[in-house]
């Protein structure tokens, strides 16, 4: 029996592929799972791979994975790139701090074939920083946003756009907001609705959040077995 | 000068109206604001209004006033049922004691003119009672899914459906669960990607992000000052 | 020996006065200082004076007692208004809720003589509600700021204004953000350098910040023993 | 004196023999706890034994412990395997990453002479996996189940079964599920009775717990002297 | 559609019936609920039904059920006293305080026909107390243990005992102790192996498990579909 | 797109500089920063640089970099020491290892042109220590306190002198005082107004807030667009 | 079997009586206690006695305790006056808010023979009122010390004394310091060696320990079994 | 100016001498303060000194240092064993873990005069190793107690003993009692009265309290100046 179970069909039960959590997995686990998906003939995502650990996987891998270090992704057998730009979601950060954070959530939309673009360290503090890009921010049909410290970006954008917000609250800060709580609360008690939050640092789950949410406006899927 | 700013912008801005949250205000702020929003023929939505709080309510004002006491909330001026119904967004909650929350998603989205049907009482502890109702789920292009105690009903809707999934932690629960935290944890620890947040109990907060989803498919809103 | 032990030395010796925190006292305790402040001579201010414990309180001591329910303060023989206004201190709240901590604060500044403005109902979530006042509020030299939920209005102001901001994160709030741990941890994560934080509601400890704050321009208060 | 008291006695007494819980000790100390057991005769069981502590351990000892690195466990003069498999309790996990946790809890019953099935990878984003397992899973007369972020296996497994279910939060996660309260708050806060927990991680505690149950059914022990 | 689905289902599936946790219900919505139980001819159990609660059903349902307040528990159409005892699960408790929850727990076996003593007040602040009744205690195949405060008698219990200890804290204490987390911390953190815990004052939950405990001893339960 | 926006402009809106919070960036973050300062000409503060991380930064920044490690700040370009002594601001600490929190401080302020004492190690467990410095630090228009463990020293220097304190908790400490939360929570619970506190360790900040504080006496500053 | 076991050789084996701990009792468990001891010719101590619960007790019962309503204490047959003091113990609070847990510590003193001065309301935000009652402090054996809000007496005291001082955080305060935690972290955190702590509010365990200590310097008292 | 305040009137003022804590001091601020103390003539114990900062020291105070790793305590100049021993209190453990917090209190105690036995291992959960060692630890007048896990010791001998017990939660565990909050939560929960708690692993308080109850029979200090 092996130790994993590969959810292929995620991706046409519910619009988002599968990705391999790697931060608790050992070397030899992770490169279980890459054979068996390579052998599947399926492109894999691996997020929260840190470079000791892409280090100690077996070589014959490292050929075929694409790894950034900054947002600790690797794709197995990355497809080329999209013929056809998907444009629609907009990645914004609080700080630089942040960017990955964003990498994770780019990288995901990248796999899924979306191409996001990130605008960088627009945090509050300095107001005229979103103030200056907040044309361009509005023409997104979904925004990821992600911040940590205090995370006020998280209301400032929910009250000024039309478009639904996913706040990424990042682990960045010290003292009260070392870890990301401080953010995440923000998030959550926001007085601007249409803003919703996925766990801290989890770009890989924004991304697949955006993709779900331009999806809906399309038909329904088909009913499958579970 | 008086005690509030009321944004009656907001809704041309954002896609929803301005409630108003009247937890932690007097009846005499209440009414104040009830006053001017009358006085400038607009309709108002009103939530978290306790029964005492509405008997203490100038009587002029009930008449105005439809309050519903399991959801606490009441619109002032109601407008007419919608029209044309627009479906898409669909409630499910785990438990009976989940109603009060998913009434007041329910009254928030009628407000905006979105009729959402309620699937009450499918937790998974009795998985059949999903799996009975599952068909009828994936219809939706939103799900709003409120659930208390541990909150496992937002992995497995997740794991289910292709429609981005809404999570709304309810305080119902005791010992751990008091107060909904284990819920909102769970919500936010999913792996089952595409499945979002919102504050405990925040039925509001839930409907409109709900419409911003729904709306993300069409054209993206025109550019306005702040 | 009495229960207790008054420091009328503490405004020579600190620059303000100290005030009576009613909240854990019985009617009896209470009434024993005010008999003993009134025999002295001196003007005492009362915080967390809830109605019901103010209506216990001996009735010879309501005559002279001038009580606000909203702020739950009173005064003990309070002096005639000050001749001579003292500007340079402003309260903003964002929203109406935040009111009775502003009325705590502002309450503790007329004590000391300071009329203080207060500029209601200005949070993020409607940006231009803030940006329509930002000038008047730019010419305080000290601003008293007070938001509950997620307290995002502590770091827009600290990037905005060249003035001390002394934030007050209030109770208001359910969910993750009930008891106001939220907005405080927002006050102190903050980006914005210069915004410094007092315990959620306590209006008189920002009150009499503030006071220090402005008198920090003038001479150093000459030394006294312990 | 020595700085230990082996409680050989514990495996007649309470029916499960004592272990040594290396986390907080020094080579030396756990070296001496081995040197007594070996003098005695009895076999041991460790765990929490990380690899730098084990090779940090007298060369002596390594001969005859065999350890299990992923686990952390280790045993002094391993029995032979039980002549008689011992069927009943059954070992699902989440994830693959829950494996650790897993081998904790099977290396502790195996020493007790129980062979243990482990089930990995079947948590409820891919409810088929479960459902695939499901009536090999109904055939365990005790269930323990690992499981870390959100811990919504718990129930779902609780609400299929009619063998009580063990529950071992595990600190699988990251974010507001770092660390195992959030799978632990899912275990205890449950609809589906049946389901009890041990502390995060304690894959050890919850074997001994299903060895007492298995044996629960049987003739009830003799009393002893304390 | 009704605002709720009984699952009768789930004393066959699982071996414990549902019971109907009122705390967060209406007495409307328990009456719905009451209502659709009489008319399938089902027994119910109701627990966390306060007084006033429980004064505000329906007059017709009073009579059909047997209430006790100290639990706080009701069982509608309670069947007679079962024929044959069912020996085998002991209860005991820390302190005098912890009875309330010892009755939920009592009462719920009796409404699955097991009759369970109740030894009560044998904290450990007084071992003598636990060691005159040791004897007694280990004549049980199950025992629930109930303490709130530091919950030390969970682990004297679990080195004295062979029979699986169910813990439940109790939220009886104060300070650091209120609300129960103390208590349950100790239940998890025991160096007592063999102690499993539920949630904080969940005595219907320990009930529900120690039955299961019973009957793990006997032939495994045939599959059934979800 | 760079990865940042650097906000020049700051000092004259806000009356202080940004700083470049180096504890989350990698080297190559904040080289790229390092650089587009340098060709701007300006001078630039970098906290939180671990030695380690500024070891990594390109070898052509070392040499216009003033690092200090105890502090782990460091100046770009440092200008030359103020012409004329700015005094008014002191800097006092409990203990010896606050001084770290005590040089972020100092630096920070050195960098905006004011040269600060620093009067160390004067906790209250020897109340002498802080008695025999008392007449010096009543001196200053504004104290910046620090410290650690229970954080007592904030309100026995706020009963004593007429400036403002401004709390800096330090996570010096361990136990329930590991991190800092303790002393945070002393000094927000203070029984001493006119004690305002920041985030924990944040020396930089408690730095710009006292200068705004100095220099609230002087003229309002001049409005400006956001 | 009755529901309590009383432990009326504890005084003989611990050095202090049981006390009746009344928060979590009901009157007629509470009735039922008294009526025991009564039999039993045994005084009896009864804590947490809320004034409700005092009047639900029986009547007969009401003749035979003295009850203070501000330390919620009664004592059942309390025995007349001790003939000769018993000096050496003294009780010191920061505020006059203490004086219920200072009630609750001087009637348990009272009860077991010891007569304890009360010296109220000398917290350090005035310094002069501690030191000017630091001579009568000093003459002490015992110290117990009660605070709420930040609990900064802890360590002044204990830094001035070589009496060992029990701390006994109250549950007096708001905001970060409601509940007591902030203070018992403070008394936990502090700098001041000879600081033990107690639970919040617990002024009867405060009193125990301090008569033990008292009794420490005396002969060591006889074994006796468990 | 030095960085530190060396307080050697402690030991006259309290009964107890100082001691450096080293945990937040780096080794070039420790060196400074052995360097005063050797000039001074001062033998000083320093606690929380980590083997690697140890190794740091100037070589020149390796030799004039006594270094215990496990207990990560030195004293510098250590005199000589005490003429004559100083019995009355005693130190047991719950575990084998335990010793490096018992190792800093018996070391504390040494430096005072005192020879201090350790008991180690007597857990509770296996009760007949502490039963067998009671008689030994009734003959202490003061006990100090430390246990980690979840603490149950504390309650147990509070119920035996007639002597306090100064409770030492230490960090010893995982899971939810990782770090010693359950622990230490347990120990001020306890049912037993006479039990006192100090911070968690705080060896050196736990020492310092136990010498001052021993002295609390002697003779009052006579008063000295602040």
């Amino acid at each position: 029996m092996p130790d994993f179970v590969l959810d292929f069909g995620r991706r046409a039960r519910t619009g988002t592929a599968e990705a391999i959590l790697c931060g608790h997995k050992t070397p030899a686990q992770i490169d279980a799972i890459l054979a068996a998906a390579a052998q599947a003939g399926q492109s894999v995502l691996l997020t929260r791979l840190d470079p000791a650990c892409f280090s100690a996987l077996d070589p014959a891998h490292h050929a075929r994975l694409s790894y950034d270090p900054l947002s600790r992704t690797a794709v197995l057998d990355e497809p080329a790139a999209p013929a056809v730009p998907q444009p629609g979601i907009g990645i914004v950060t609080a700080g630089t701090s942040d960017l990955a954070v964003a990498g994770e959530a780019a990288r995901t939309l990248r796999f899924h074939g979306f191409d996001a673009p990130v605008i960088a360290d627009i945090g509050v503090a300095g107001l005229w920083r979103l103030m200056e890009r907040i044309e361009e921010i509005r023409r997104f049909r979904v925004v990821i946003a992600i911040a940590g410290m205090e995370g006020a970006l998280f209301s400032v954008l929910g009250g000024l756009l039309a478009a639904p917000v996913i706040a990424v609250p990042s682990s960045v800060g010290y003292g009260v907001s070392a870890g990301g709580r401080a953010a995440l609360d923000s998030a959550l008690s926001t007085c601007a609705p249409g803003v919703v939050a996925v766990n801290i640092d989890n770009g890989f789950g924004a991304a697949c959040a955006a993709i779900l949410v331009l999806r809906a406006g399309g038909p329904a899927p088909q009913p499958q077995a579970p």
